[in-house]
């Protein structure tokens, strides 16, 4: 039963979602958000992230995992902090060998809506009906990433 | 007798410099740039990036790494790609617990040729200058990095 995981990145919060797919059917293994405190150096937040993304990938062993292009933001700061996480997303991936997926947002939208322009709500609800949920997952970054996991399942290669 | 290490931060070309300092005389232990293929996905450069600056970190045993703080830069994507290539640096050296010293380029010109507005030849002077070398160091990556070395090892916390 092949598991895929997506990643919604970021410093602070870090959504992650775990997926499987057998006969054609998609299931929810797990999903979360990994937080690390903003009084903390960037360096120990990102040794934070690293860490337990790494426990996250090496308990469900995914076969590939997902990832949102990076796209500007209004706020370039920000947008580099992100970036800094992204890279070592990027290494937990790497040194565990697996195969790393980026798609824009338009790409998930289509992936789970069958609509690239789908508004984040609808993204959500579907996200929700595909896993059979009884809610939409919270906090939004998990929803996001989860939606990421499905698009990752459903890639073409 | 403290070891320092500077490093220009970068995907494609990585600067890397060592010097150490004992009673006030700067002296320089080894530089370099460390390169990864262009043709490689990102995800496994920066694997390499992480593997080789590690072991640069674990041969000297530096008490403090600096980084020139990311600026601005005309592309935006390149932008994005050494602030990942950052948030691999910072990861090595906080994996290490070692304290990472951000410095803006006109701290480094300040620290190395007293004046911040010292233009790359001036600063590429003062650190073969300082640092008693029969040339300038080559590549620039390795010159930049020496200076950050310098300066971090001068650094008031």
């Amino acid at each position: 039963m092949p598991i895929f995981i997506g990643i919604d990145p970021g410093l602070a919060d870090m959504g992650f979602g775990v997926v499987s797919v057998s006969g054609g059917k998609e299931k929810c293994l797990a999903y979360g958000s990994i937080k690390t405190p903003a009084g903390q150096p960037t360096s120990e937040r990102l040794l934070a992230l690293f860490v337990k993304l790494g426990a996250v990938l090496d308990e469900y062993r995914p076969i590939r995992v997902g990832i949102e292009k990076l796209f500007f933001q209004k706020n370039v700061k920000t947008a580099m902090v992100v970036a800094e996480a992204r890279g070592v997303i990027r290494l937990a991936v790497a040194q565990r060998n697996l195969s790393l997926i980026e798609m824009s947002p338009a790409d998930v939208k289509l992936a789970v809506c069958g609509y690239g322009l789908a508004d984040k709500r609808q993204v959500q609800t579907m996200v929700k009906t595909l896993l059979g949920l009884k809610e939409i997952p919270k906090p939004d970054d998990a929803a996001d990433a989860l939606a990421v996991a499905l698009a990752t399942a459903h890639w073409r290669l």
